[in-house]
């Protein structure tokens, strides 16, 4: 069982290595791309064992206690058999 | 429209960042964590006129040609409307 873990700054955070990546693209000539936002990603491999509300309980702390600083930071995360 | 490129290395290539936060899961008691694989994350805002045929070649070559190093990178990506 895999579980993937998505850490992105809260919206309200400024982003400056995205804007970076912006103005980067912009000037190779993606000027369709009016926002970058640059976030983390994670896969954990779970104990085959676990069943899957023992894997949510168990991730979700992980993302909230581990993997993500809750004063600028957010997750999400899904699960895959 | 919006779309989300998630870069992780090559499953050939070694993830010392992925095996400390491994280690450090199995210290604080997350001993059903087996592995953990970092990678990075990009959610790119596009402008709204572009066709979805547009936005997915777009993409393509962003994610390829920039936010990739197809040395030891590989990516994914999913376009939400």
């Amino acid at each position: 069982m895999k579980a993937h873990v998505y850490v992105t700054l809260k919206t309200s955070v400024l982003d400056p290595q995205g804007q970076t990546i912006q103005n980067a693209l912009r000037k190779l000539g993606f000027g369709e791309v009016s926002a970058v936002r640059q976030g983390k990603y994670f896969v954990l491999s779970l104990a085959d064992g676990l069943s899957s509300e023992a894997a949510r309980a168990q991730v979700e702390r992980i993302a909230a206690d581990v993997l993500t600083n809750p004063v600028i930071e957010e997750y999400t995360y899904r699960i895959e058999d």
